[in-house]
């Protein structure tokens, strides 16, 4: 199956596209930069039409007042005219031999009136008859940077191992830049809208058959093809993790679906049924999506729940442990073993030899040096452990991967609880740590975490830079990263061949 | 009780400080920063006196080699010395007549080891025989703006209505700053540590009482007198709303609590029958207090769960309508009239005018401007309302304060969804928003969502500005959001005569 080329791959090869309904005006409006500029600067490959009763220039694209007009082949079109105008549209498209339609179009069945719901049933009908598919109404179409196609100039050029679906346009933009402000990449991202044709179905299964998707990602309002779901929902997760975020996961939000993209969104009882048995990664928000996706790119598959957690502040160990055990992470004591080996390494004993470790070594050593050697103080913010020489975190590490049973470390940092305002010397000394700890073979993660002000903000994106340059797994908050991790380990547990399958360990 | 002065006042108006442990180094360290340039910044009105064995001076200030060396009066001592010199200072501190000692200083119960809970419990008995009363130890001591204690340099100078007490010094100053970033301010904030003698009851007596205090709110990991704290709790919150963080609410966490403060955390079941008998707000991170206390400052209180959500974006609605029925905030359909009346207001009908309202009439109207009047296109984004005229928005929530039974509104903007990326423009668009809102008579919540990249984030900062201008309560997310009104809505549904008392509305 993965030999052949998947059902749908033309959708993602148009050799030339169209754009029914931009305007000529010369400064342009949004919409050209939508669909011209996107495509065009991510380096689309062929013609892209312009099309406009009026006519006309956009720039150095000369605007065709019909489709027929086109002089060249089209394969791909996209409609933003009014919806009413769409039949006529399509029509030019089959003597065109046009092969998909997209239409960023709204105002169809999603309007609930019954004129706008038979207008919607009357263009399905026509594209099956001249064998169009359709992708959406009411949708923002294709990101696939390989191919060039793309509907948002800041998109990242560079393509990635994640294949997303999402039935809002608007989420679709908001995962694709979630994900990828932190350093993740997409193969391709569909906005499909009020799937008229083109379904959740079509496209989970083409993400199941696409070898450029390691990892399926799917925001889904409803589904008309229950026991089609079922099946192509089962081999997808068999074949590669799959993570969905269903909206309208509450008696309201499926009514606001039904107003969104015309959605039967079926009772949350039978989607959850349908989500665990198919072993697919249920999350409830795109922030949740966006950790998860991070957690199953970046970090090694935990073997269990014992985790131990690492970082300065009492508070903020209290904190990471509430948060950590709230969803199954435990924190086991430090065995024997491991506690006499720390002993070794850090000259104060007592409460910071504990799970969660209350301490940074390496992290407090630049600030501690000036000053508890100047006041002897046993500072509660950075002095209590001083490792000694440059071997320090080579040895703590080691006594993290010889620690028994020890399934994951957690290094966490805060940003904004030291009584000091944070500075770049907080980025300085963080950078070290990340540095050294990228060597650790357990599986680990970082925690970017109380981050109030706007100089906290922008010093944990410094770090937060270091992290990806290292390919460390990255959360900024510890919620976050608990239920991310949580999620993980879940699934890694259940199913430790799918962890396998995947490859993700390659990445 | 309000009219006498509460017995803990001399605590936050020391007439003299002094420093022990501060480095005579000339560059200083950030203990210098925290202990000395904080107070002073503030406008600290008596003298600091610094003390060190090794003399010298700091900037203009002269370092005395010990407390007895002082010329003056001392009030109030802060210790950061090593815990093993702590007995030597406190005999000094009787011999001077100080009232106050705060001990920065940790390496006391908290490290579990018998020689130092023995050290804590010399101090203690010292202290009492003497008359002085101690703060901490292990902790970051007190900020009270109006009279110039402070020990970030960083915290606003400016008071406010919120009293803090709260056992993690990391904690204290991540929630200052968490508040502060919001525009919420603090009559005073302590950070108490080991609680070796002043302790969570003082303090909740204490800010009872203070009439600079009318929320209290507090981070507690332990306590040590249970009978009394059931008496101040109830007492406290029977006269001003009270919010509790209480840390270590899992098994693990009271671990984590005990080695952090050599706090007793006690079963969560006992704290949460505590909490809720007294009719407290319980909260579980510091991102949730600060939401809280912005609902409780800022947002009138509902009489009921009944909401309109107003925002751009199909998918924005469907999760708002999620996250708001999750805590059983609900969304009911627009009555006739009010469908009837907007449909005068609105010119197209259809999906938009249900609840959620997935429409911004009069953010959209500047951007369909220049779209939908030349292309005409239905468009999903921005263009499907265009309210007529400037009365646009008085009309519009006009109907929604006529809406029988409608028990509060929210505005939610979106950052990171639009397919173009997120620029000034959306600043330029939400604030004329913000500023006809601001004269709805309804409870009223503004969400700022969807915010993923940095430009999404900086665009943001500016949206909070004007909020904070125009003192609208605001939210950085929708879950945030959500979850605040809830606690603010199930405390104003079940202590009416509470919200009143408290005087909130005259903020």
């Amino acid at each position: 199956m993965m030999t052949s080329e998947p059902e749908l791959e033309y959708f993602f090869h148009p050799r030339s596209m169209a754009v029914a309904g931009l305007s000529p005006d010369p400064y342009g409006t949004w919409l050209n930069s939508v669909y011209l500029e996107s495509p065009r600067r991510m380096g689309f490959p062929g013609p892209i039409y312009p099309i406009n009763p009026k006519g006309g220039r956009i720039g150095d694209l000369m605007v065709y007042p019909t489709l027929r007009d086109v002089p060249g082949d089209v394969d791909y079109v996209v409609s933003c005219i009014p919806a009413n105008h769409t039949p006529e549209l399509l029509e030019q498209c089959a003597r065109k031999g046009v092969r998909t339609v997209q239409f960023y179009s709204a105002g169809f069945a999603e309007t609930g009136e019954p004129d706008r719901i038979d207008l919607q049933r009357e263009i399905v009908t026509m594209a099956r008859i001249s064998g169009i598919r359709l992708l959406g109404p009411n949708c923002m179409g294709i990101y696939s940077p390989a191919s060039g196609m793309n509907f948002a100039v800041d998109f990242p050029r560079e393509p990635g191992p994640i294949g997303l679906l999402c039935q809002s346009g608007g989420n679709t933009s908001y995962i694709v830049r979630s994900a990828a402000a932190r350093g993740l990449r997409f193969s391709k991202a569909v906005s499909y809208g009020n799937a008229c044709d083109i379904n959740e179905c079509d496209l989970l299964q083409y993400f199941t058959e696409d070898a450029d998707t390691r990892i399926i990602a799917a925001y889904i309002e409803g589904a008309t093809e229950g026991r089609r779901l079922a099946e192509v929902l089962n081999r997808a997760a068999a074949t590669k993790p799959v993570v969905i975020f269903k909206g309208g996961y509450t008696a309201g939000g499926v009514r606001a679906t039904a107003s969104h993209t015309a959605s039967l969104a079926g009772s949350d009882r039978t989607w959850d049924a349908l989500i665990k048995q198919a072993g697919a990664i249920r999350v409830y928000s795109v922030e949740e999506m966006t950790d998860v996706l991070m957690a199953l790119l970046r970090m090694r598959a935990p073997k269990g729940w014992n985790a131990c957690a690492v970082g300065i502040g009492g508070g903020a160990s209290v904190l990471a442990t509430d948060e950590l055990n709230q969803v199954g992470i435990k924190l086991p004591p430090l065995p024997r073993d491991t506690l006499n080996g720390m002993k070794q390494l850090i000259p104060l004993a007592g409460s910071m030899l504990r799970n969660p470790i209350d301490a940074f070594p390496l992290v407090g050593v630049l600030l501690s040096r000036s000053t508890s050697e100047q006041t002897g103080a046993d500072s509660p913010l950075t002095s209590r452990i001083v490792v000694r020489g440059d071997r320090g975190w080579g040895d703590f590490i080691g006594l993290l991967e010889d620690w028994p049973g020890l399934d994951m470390v957690l290094f966490h940092f805060a940003f904004d609880t030291p009584p000091i305002p944070v500075g770049d010397w907080v980025a300085a000394t963080v950078e070290p740590t990340l540095s050294a700890i990228r060597f650790c073979r357990l599986p680990l993660a970082v925690v970017f975490h109380s981050i109030a002000t706007e100089a906290g903000w922008r010093v944990s994106l410094k770090t937060q830079d270091v992290c990806r340059t290292y390919g460390l797994p990255y959360f900024v908050s510890m919620r976050g990263a608990a239920q991310a991790i949580q999620r993980l380990t879940d699934f890694s547990t259940t199913y430790p061949d799918r962890i396998d399958k995947s490859a993700l360990s390659s990445y």
